[in-house]
């Protein structure tokens, strides 16, 4: 497998020596769940845990892609190379990409040290959060020091990003206000650091006190969120936050909560590739005969799903027991 | 598994003739996945595919809920029984429930002959489209002549609405016109129906001919969706929507569609109950002891998910061999 003769090699070279066209297309290959994708992984495996993988979420609208641009100047002002990972989970009713949340500045889109990758993930149910990372993990084996995963919050997709990322942005504007009450359950437990932005309109200090004192009836964990004042598109406030974001990194690291969130972080991938790999061992030829077959017959017979699943595993279980 | 003397036995009796407490009853074992939930869907399977399984999606605030609720009022007055699944994705950010969509109109709530069930499916990624299934199924089982199933449409829950649903309505308002274009891709796919739903408002007959022009470029399966204009709150329209829907369900059956649907239905059902008992058979007490001991003593070793994956399926293999 790991004979310097295969194409994975070559891109597994062209990617850890900084190539932007090895990078593009191995990310591709994440993406696409190509064939070698497991393979590359496993290789890129050892040169990643170096990135600080940054989530963004927040709903449409609020100016995420925006303020991701402004937090990868600042830290390409650092120094810092930067991967952006804008994940899209396009549903027809939010449709953030196609309303254009993804207009994103020239400067950033041109700087060579900002390599800038959009996920679209409809259908992928239960993929997204696996993908993002992935992609998350190829931008960390590539060398980049910072990786913002930035998503449309709806559905499930902001507890994808929470998980992916070590800190998590939950970016609001103003008018969030009203409902922040509502919202109180769901972001309370997912955000490191809530941002208001937008921060020039109407209502910002009464929505940031409204945050701020829902965060102190939450229970104590070593580190409250705090909530800073934001206008991404004069890039006023972002190095506070900069500095919040390093603060709560250093947090991360010597609470221990960084290695245990890495810790979770690689159960759960081993888990899916347990789950991944036990499905497609499963449904050989056979077993999607005799699925298809019963299905085919009698659809509404007598032969209950429940009682067709547990004749498969059964045939599942000889199968594995008369092999070598 | 099927003597009379079990407690899934007396609530199956129970569903089956009619008893509101055990239908309520066995919607709480299915949603919160009970140890007897199988057994119970096993025994009611024999009892399904009387139902028309209705979907109805769309964006916050367009008025599902009424509507749901005057198409129950409908179906009543021809002296069908009616199930309403209102299922609801609690996005922080969306937050259906929370801003108060979920108020139910009082005669509905009401009228014996309507079973309401709201369903939080936080946090339960790839099992709200199972739950909201199997709550169908036992409403079915439990003779509902027709069963309503209404979503909040974010994020991957629309798509979880149709493939449950026989007939899928697409709730739209004059003001999505705008974002119809952007909307194309997923809503084409779905939507059985079109309802515009707060027809007194402005726009409402451009957003419709909108939506006609885009329905005649996709291609022809047979079923063109209709656009309907309907005012809710008044009840006008919900005839000629409950005519539309009576229309698409005979075209499902003349056409084979219906059965196809409910064969397709089967199939993934089937395919989800073997991974489940896959993952549990795989996830022993020693399984997690190796990946707790690997994952804890060597983190970021050189070790990746995917051998330590490797040596797991093949644990896992040896097992199943060295069975009787």
């Amino acid at each position: 497998v790991k004979s310097s003769k295969t194409p994975t090699n070559h891109l597994y070279e062209g990617i850890i020596s900084g190539d932007r066209r090895a990078l593009a297309r191995a990310l591709s290959i994440v993406e696409d769940d190509e064939p070698q994708a497991a393979e590359l992984l496993d290789r890129l495996f050892g040169r990643t845990g170096h990135a600080h993988r940054i989530g963004v979420t927040g709903p449409p609208g609020a100016g995420k892609s925006t303020l991701a641009d402004r937090l990868a100047q600042a830290y390409r002002a650092e120094g810092k190379s930067v991967g952006i990972i804008a994940v899209d989970p396009t549903s027809p009713f939010t449709g953030g990409a196609l309303l254009g949340d993804r207009v994103r500045m020239n400067t950033v889109a041109l700087d060579e040290g900002v390599f800038i990758r959009s996920m679209a993930s409809r259908g992928s149910l239960g993929g997204l959060a696996r993908r993002a990372q992935e992609a998350a993990d190829v931008m960390d084996a590539a060398g980049k020091d910072v990786v913002i995963l930035e998503t449309v919050g709806v559905g499930q997709s902001e507890l994808d990003i929470a998980e992916a990322a070590d800190t998590t942005l939950v970016v609001l504007v103003p008018e969030s206000g009203d409902s922040v009450q509502a919202m109180k359950a769901g972001l309370m437990e997912i955000a490191d650091i809530f941002v208001l932005n937008k921060a020039d309109r109407e209502g910002a200090n009464r929505a940031a006190d409204t945050l701020k004192a829902m965060l102190h009836m939450r229970e104590a964990r070593g580190w409250t969120p705090p909530v800073l004042l934001t206008i991404a598109s004069k890039g006023e406030g972002v190095e506070e936050l900069l500095r919040s974001i390093a603060s709560h990194l250093q947090f991360l690291k010597e609470s221990g909560m960084l290695e245990k969130k890495r810790k979770e972080r690689l159960t759960r991938k081993v888990e899916n590739i347990v789950l991944d790999r036990l499905r497609s061992e499963f449904w050989d030829k056979q077993a999607k005969e005799v699925l298809m077959a019963t299905i085919q017959d009698k659809p509404n017979s007598s032969v209950s799903p429940y009682q067709l699943a547990e004749r498969l595993l059964e045939d599942f279980r000889k199968r594995h027991r008369s092999e070598p």
